[in-house]
Parts: C-alpha cells; sequence; structure tokens
C-alpha cells in the first residue's frame, strides 16, 4: 500500500498565501515534512487557485518537485490549472480526477491520453451522487472503464476510487463497507490487476474532535489495507494513523513480516 | 463483534495460587475488570489445574459466575476439567476447543452434545498442525461439521477458530491472510450463517515488547471485525486495543453510525 499526502491544500491559510505571493518557503516545507513522515507520493490539492488558475498550479508542481523527488496527485476541477500542471510535471502525472459526469469525462480524459498520465476514477453516478450500493460501484466502475477504452487510455491508467464515505452519513457505514467490497473484488471482476486509491479523511468529516477522527481513521485504514487498497490518501503528518498505515503493510504486504 | 476476556489465565501467578488456595478474591478481582473494561464473555484458561483438575474448574467456575453475569468459555485439554465446569456452568458454556486431532474430537463432541454447549472449533489438520493455506483451512471447517453431524451436534453449535497465526511465524503474514478470507468466505460456502472466533494475542508472540504488541494488534483487529469475525478473543485490559474494537464495531456493525 501507498502512502499519498493529503497535507498539501490550499484551502489551508499559509499554503494560500505561498500560492498568492509565488512565496515557496511554505510549500517547500510541507513536502519535506511529508516525505520525511513516510509520504510516497504528494497530492496537490488546490482547489480555487484566483486570478490565474494555471499560473498558481504551474509555481505549485515546480516548487513540490524542486522540494522533494515524488510522484504527485493532481487534485483540482479547473481544466487549465490541470494541463499547466501537466506540463510543469517531471514524472507521469496522476489526474485526480474523472468520473460519468459529463464536464469531467469531457475535460481530463483528452489530458491524460495527451500527457500519458494516470488518472483516478471516482465511483460516482453520472448525477454526481454516490451510488445506494456495491453493485451501483461496479457498475459505474465499468462504464469507466469503457469511457477510457472510447477516449484511447489504457484500462492500466485508470485508478479506481471508490468514494469513503463520511461516517456520519445515514447509510455511512453501509457504504464503506460497500467501498471494501468494491475494493476487493474489482479485480477478479474485470480480470486485471485494478488499481485503487482511496482518501481517509473524509470518514471523519464532522468528527467532534482531533482525538476522534484519528480513532475512526485508525480502525477503517486496516480494513482498506486487508480489502487490497494500493494507494491510500491521508494526513501523513498524524503519527498514530501513519504508524498504522506502516504496520498494515507490514501485515498484508504478502511478504515476510518484520517488526520494522 | 463480541469481545470476549483472554485475561483470566491460570499461568498468571495471581491466579494460579488463588486456584491452588481456593482463595477467591484475586479470579473475582480479574473477572468484575474485564466486566467494566466491556468484556461481554469470559475465556476461562485453566491450563493445567495441579492434581485434582476438576475441583479447580469447579472453582473457577462458580468464583467467576458469582462475580459476573457473562457467558463463559471453557479453555482446557482436560476432560474432566471440561466436564465439571460444564457441570458447574448456569449459562449455556462455550467448550474450547474441538479439532480433528482424534483425541479432542472423540473426547469433547460427546461432551458439548451431552450438555448442549457451543464448541469452538479449530481449523487444524487431523495431525494438529496449520494447514498450508485457506483452502486447507476450508477443508478443516467441512470436516469439522461433518464431525459434529455424525456426533449429533447441530451445526449452529460449532463457532470456527481459523487459528490466527504469529506474525514472526516464516509465512505468518501469508496464513492471517487466509485466516480473513476464511472468515469472510465460509459463511457463503457452508450456506448458512457460520460463527467465528479468533485469539488476538496469538499474533504478536514473541513480539520484543508490549508497544509492539499493541501496534500490530491494532493493525490486525479491524482487518478481522471487516472480515465478519464474530467474536474476538483478547486482553481487554488494555484500553488501546479495546479502543479500536468498540470502533471497528461501530464501523462493521451494519447499523447507523454514532461516534460514542
Amino acid at each position: 500500500m501507498i502512502i499519498a499526502a493529503d497535507n498539501l491544500r490550499i484551502t489551508l491559510p499559509p499554503i494560500a498565501s505561498a500560492v498568492a505571493q509565488s512565496a515557496p518557503a511554505a510549500i517547500r516545507e510541507t513536502a519535506l515534512r511529508c516525505r520525511d513522515a513516510g509520504a510516497r507520493a504528494i497530492d496537490i490539492n488546490s482547489g480555487p487557485l484566483g486570478r490565474d488558475p494555471a499560473a498558481g498550479m504551474t509555481f505549485l508542481v515546480r516548487t513540490v518537485q524542486e522540494a522533494v523527488d515524488l510522484p504527485l496527485i493532481r487534485n483540482t476541477t479547473g481544466l487549465a490549472a490541470v494541463a499547466a500542471g501537466l506540463a510543469a510535471c517531471k514524472r507521469r502525472a496522476v489526474i485526480n480526477g474523472v468520473s460519468l459526469e459529463r464536464r469531467r469525462r469531457e475535460g481530463f480524459l483528452p489530458l491524460a491520453r495527451q500527457y500519458d498520465a494516470d488518472i483516478v476514477g471516482y465511483l460516482l453516478g453520472p448525477d454526481g451522487h454516490v451510488p445506494a450500493d456495491a453493485a451501483g460501484r461496479m457498475e459505474a466502475a465499468v462504464a469507466l472503464f469503457n469511457e477510457c477504452e472510447r477516449a484511447g487510455i489504457a484500462p492500466e491508467r485508470l485508478i479506481i476510487d471508490p468514494v469513503v464515505a463520511p461516517l456520519v452519513w445515514q447509510d455511512g457505514n453501509r457504504q464503506n463497507m460497500a467501498v471494501l467490497e468494491v475494493i476487493r473484488t474489482l479485480p477478479d471482476l474485470l480480470g486485471f490487476p485494478v488499481r485503487s486509491i482511496a482518501g481517509l479523511s473524509n470518514l471523519t468529516t464532522g468528527a467532534p474532535d482531533a482525538d476522534t477522527r484519528r480513532r475512526f481513521q485508525c480502525a477503517f485504514l486496516p480494513m482498506l489495507a486487508a480489502a487490497g487498497l494500493d494507494v491510500i490518501l491521508m494526513n501523513v503528518l498524524d503519527p498514530s494513523v501513519m504508524q498504522i498505515a506502516e504496520d498494515c503493510g507490514r501485515i498484508a504486504a504478502g511478504t515476510i513480516f518484520t517488526w520494522r
């Protein structure tokens, strides 16, 4: 299981003002802290990038790449920003993400093909809503692979995100058990080693405090690891959750176990 | 997931001397602490019971029953002690356990039938060894259900223990992934809601210290819970592992989630 940092968020004031002022220090520091904490990839969650999204994304990607030599995942809805980020990227990029929503499909798939990028595909319906059950998620996955084929993208480029549900949702528990089932069964269903990614922070949206967030993330992360998840997108700067992620890797690795 | 305490062990000096002197205080105190920590069943792991095993077991069962109103799981290899424990038991008892080893089968199955007790069945080969893979464990499960049928015991009385492997075993990781697969698939394979139990402490046999034990128990327990485990046998007096066990119950319960 590859651990990817979700810590570089433009919604955080120090990152937002670093981008606004083209001042690399806070971005570089966050990237270095993530790497030192054990992240093997970094998600650049740029959100809104102000008046010139392409320039903002180029600056973000260049700054992170100068600080750390890690794969980058680009997470934004702005097409111009994604294109600029892909152009600035030294390694194979990951676009986060496509779904069956027409706007996302038609925008991101041609870009993924042009840059031979990996692309994260969310298991959402064409209306952007979470499917009701595991079967609905499987259907969305099959439809996404078909869309990729139609766009000339190899199926191996698509990384499936079954969309972890907030526990506070009325059917959050049931949804998250469906998420585990999809991760576990998708490779058999589609007949090749489908890669999967999941965002852990979403689980604890609305949690009353940091300790509660940590507790439930620590309880759900091993469930994802045992289901065979390939990439976990998480707060790598929480030592408790990182410890569990690394220990899960040791248990579920399929290799000989070591305590450290 | 029902949390059962594995803390009442005759190998612990205070419990051993309590049994030897027929002094109930230490036994009662351990049972009360387990109940207060959240245990919903208590395993009486009597081990060797000295010169009069039947009297020792009767004393243990009566003392625990006087202290707490919880189901008891009896864990010993001594036939006379098990029989005495069953006779002293007020609720439906659980015998821990039978396997395909002739000695255990022929000893415990008639007792289980006589007392209409639940019985834990270990997925071991007839030679007492752990099977090589998940398929070997499935075969052992089918054979155990057949043995129960032959002995006139209803299949619902058998609780399957797929035998958690110590991580330090050369193939410990692989064995434990097979354990998860067996817990997950056995109900479908056999066509009824087969109950399962697993002992968590076995996972960390040989761990260098308490913190390492705790870390890996916290990482593996959610994997067991997500696989659908019915009873977890564990050290209920470790607050970190108990917290994870309770949180896993909240996530994997199939009911509406609550933070507390």
